[in-house]
């Protein structure tokens, strides 16, 4: 019997499943990814990580049909090639599908991790059986993936779905990308993180402020805040609402889609955070786009992209 | 031997062309549309004015294998009907593809009009080979129809494409469509009119004023006076490809497309609108998605939709 590996490597955990034929994942192994010591040592960890994963698993590498393995983009799929995702330092056009094939002696598929998380979901979680729908994730980060007409959509050069990055306040604040008002710049758990903090600079009475520790407010600090009825926390929520409903807006105008899954850390702030998304979404695009649209929360938990990445092995072989 | 017809049904003017059964067209019919007079009279019109390209062609209605019909959304192509289009008043809710089978006992399928030119320069012009490529017409509206994974993108409900009605300035000026700060409402030839008109109601020296005729200066007023060096009709077209440039890196940011074609009457100011639209693309797009990207402008010309007409009809049988 074959079974088949399926990683998410972020920039903070490695993780490495296994799985049978029919893509039941049978373990588990959660590590550091250590990803400041760079490229090298990285794919290191991923091999041994691997064998350790097998070990448990009683399953030795010729048990295993193929590696699918999710990360950060930019990436190209198609060709296997990882180009300078942000949160792993030193990455520079690195051929990891190749490397990794090498390494194991099977055969490895890579993707963005968002659209392996939507593959996952339309597989074997909230997305069953739909056309056209797009999962997408408001975390530290904003990132989405597309299944249009039955299919992963990857686009020409195997880049598509870079919602966190569509400019929809020309002018407004910077973005890790270098651009300025880009949707993760205004609706981003980050983004939440800096208006809190804007506000705690100023004169404003909020709870948010005094807060110990290093980096806070954070997003969920806001959250919290938001929760007791604290009106800065809560503007900043409806602000990254408002800002979300425009971005899910320019997606249903431009595909259509019958189905949005929306989940990540932020959209923890519930009704907070929803309620202005939705008035936002209604009047940034047309009613006809909307007909039918249900947005609702992912299925497979935190998980999604380690299922994804074995759903996207045993598709590729 | 079997022929097609192509239709193209615009709130002006109204386009039958008659071609063979590879596609070529052998004459086309221009009359006006007269769309004031409702959806009962165009269709009576359509019908006549099929006749009467067949007549010319020598060719009868049995020798037609498909009627391809192109006209402005919100429609449904899969079920055929139009909702309620803004240039065709009184249409609500018809089902213009089964009362054209009825009535002329051909087969018709339908399809939004920019997606029909999507399609006809996809099979036939500049688009050749693309799997991935996005047709955009900046004209008195902004439309766009996508080619996604070597098929005409269509989306849930049919109704994907809707470019002119992405928001990029929320607050913004007010659309046609009801929303704000719509890329229609800032880039459109009707958004640099009102844009023109504006600023001759105010206190600025511009060549645009005094003009005679109804409704100027218009977006043809406002090219020209640009030609000849007026500031206020350059900035006017500064800030028009600005709009348009953040709408085409939205695009390019979610879909990656290999190729945008890219014409309208807008397009006719030449530099003067695609310079500042490619320093404001260049800043709402991520480099790694517009890698390998060309913009190039359509092949097809006028009867674009036309061509993407016959091609649906003969696509579909």
């Amino acid at each position: 019997m074959s079974g088949f590996i399926g990683i998410d490597l972020g920039g903070t955990q490695l993780r490495v499943a296994v799985a049978d034929a029919r893509g039941t994942v049978k373990s588990v192994i959660r590590v550091d990814t250590e990803a400041r010591r760079g490229p090298d040592y990285v794919i290191d960890h991923i091999v041994e990580t691997i064998d350790r994963a097998l070990a448990k698993s009683k399953l030795g590498r010729r048990g295993v049909a193929a590696i699918g393995i999710g990360l950060p983009g930019p990436l190209n799929g198609a060709t296997g090639m990882v180009y300078s995702p942000a949160n792993l330092p030193g990455w520079h056009n690195v051929p990891l599908s190749k490397i990794l094939t090498r390494r194991t002696g099977i055969r490895t598929f890579l993707e963005h991790d968002a659209s392996l998380a939507a593959f996952g979901e339309w597989r074997r979680g909230a997305g069953k059986g739909r056309r056209h729908m797009a999962y997408v994730t408001v975390s530290t980060g904003i990132g989405a993936g597309f299944i249009l007409q039955g299919q992963l959509y990857r686009g020409a050069g195997g880049i598509a779905g870079e919602l966190g990055h569509i400019v929809i306040q020309p002018g407004g604040p910077l973005c890790t990308c270098g651009n300025r008002g880009c949707l993760e710049a205004l609706a981003s758990g980050t983004a939440i993180a800096r208006m809190a903090r804007e506000a705690v600079a100023g004169r404003t009475r909020t709870t948010l402020r005094g807060l110990k520790g290093p980096n806070r407010p954070n997003a969920r600090d806001v959250n919290q805040a938001a929760k007791r009825g604290d009106a800065v926390a809560r503007r900043v929520l409806d602000q990254a609402g408002a800002a979300l409903g425009v971005g899910l807006g320019t997606l249903v105008n431009l595909l259509n889609p019958e189905l949005i899954l929306l989940g990540g850390s932020v959209m923890k702030a519930g009704s907070l955070i929803r309620t202005p998304m939705r008035a936002s979404l209604l009047a940034s695009s047309w009613e006809a786009t909307r007909r039918g649209l249900r947005i609702v929360p992912p299925a497979l938990g935190q998980d999604v992209g380690l299922i994804g990445a074995v759903e996207w092995a045993r598709y590729n072989v």
